[in-house]
């Protein structure tokens, strides 16, 4: 009796949409989860829900805080080699998007992936407000999306019960940031953890 | 006419002696500082004061953060190389050590730094309640410091007011947290910025 080829267990990366680390991690997390012969599974989050069970705020509303965060996302970006423009609305509401990625990724997870990116691109590169729904189905319809279709799905009952569910269970796995990424069940937050996740993959654990 | 040589400017280090990540950085900071040619002032603050101002909570008193937290500082020990066992009391109180500090840094910093590292491997690494007035003179005393000498200092209110003088500056610059570094007026915060510190030295901003 032979094993059966056990591939590795994908890694989950939790995300909002508005969060500016969120967007440094989600142009780095899968290349190296590749490189390491892993997979990811993407999980859109609302920092809004999380927040009231943490009792956290928005980094940028924070006193003293807030005027570092704003330079240091700016200079992480460099540091990372990614563009970054802070947005004129910062932060924002991001359920459309969040929903419109949850109805793509159950049918074409490539397609959804390049829908994400886009929107964390369009938002923190050229200030696009994807709080607006007219410019999520936007970004969704220039990929090939069925606008309408798409539009239909975000008025209804059914994918917002789904993002709702998605995020208890999010922060029933201990989630509570933006990027938050779970290794065979060891989590790292914040895009400054990606050299502990990498040396993680590379050792099984340290 | 010829220049005077130019020593570059010292770097500035704050941390709270109950800091976990502070504590990471101090075992760090002198010798990254050192492979640029750079000398470290050291600053011990008050995250109780710093809290005040911008209402943040102790790391691990956050709902589903505080859980992690924990971990993450273990995991961030060991991803250093640092020893790490977490105290059975924490936070706590710094007042006297950063006070203690300070009167020994005006005359021996040398000295003081001695102090200031074994007060933070007592306390992370030991077990040892660094809150009590009597460990921290065992610690100094242990240095050849006069230990009557060092508790009538403690026990005044010059070096009071001072501490809470250094803190209010600290503010003024922009400190809100442990650890928090200024090279050349750039602010990092985190011993997680380590790297970026090191690539600002090394090419003089980025």
């Amino acid at each position: 009796m032979t094993d059966l080829p056990r591939a590795a267990a994908p890694i989950d990366f939790y995300f909002d949409f508005s969060s500016p680390y969120g967007y440094l991690a989600a142009e780095k997390v899968d290349e190296l989860a590749a490189r390491y012969g892993r997979t990811v599974l993407w999980h859109p989050i609302l920092l809004g829900v999380t927040f009231k069970a943490t009792g956290l705020a928005p980094l940028t509303a924070i006193p003293l805080k807030g005027t570092y965060s704003v330079r240091d996302i700016e200079r992480s970006a460099r540091y990372l080699g990614l563009p970054y423009a802070h947005p004129s609305s910062f932060p924002v509401p991001t359920q459309h998007a969040a929903r419109a990625f949850l109805w793509l990724n159950d049918r074409k997870p490539a397609l959804a992936r390049e829908f994400a990116l886009n929107v964390c691109r369009a938002y923190f590169v050229q200030d696009v407000n994807i709080s607006d729904l007219g410019r999520v189905l936007d970004i969704a319809a220039n990929l090939g999306v069925d606008r309408d279709a798409l539009s239909g799905v975000l008025a209804g009952t059914e994918i917002k019960a789904r993002l709702a569910a998605e995020v208890d269970l999010a922060m029933a796995r201990g989630v509570f940031g933006s990027p938050f990424i779970i290794v065979d069940g060891e989590a790292f937050w914040g895009v400054d953890r990606l050299p502990q996740v990498e040396r993680w993959l590379a050792e099984g654990g340290f």
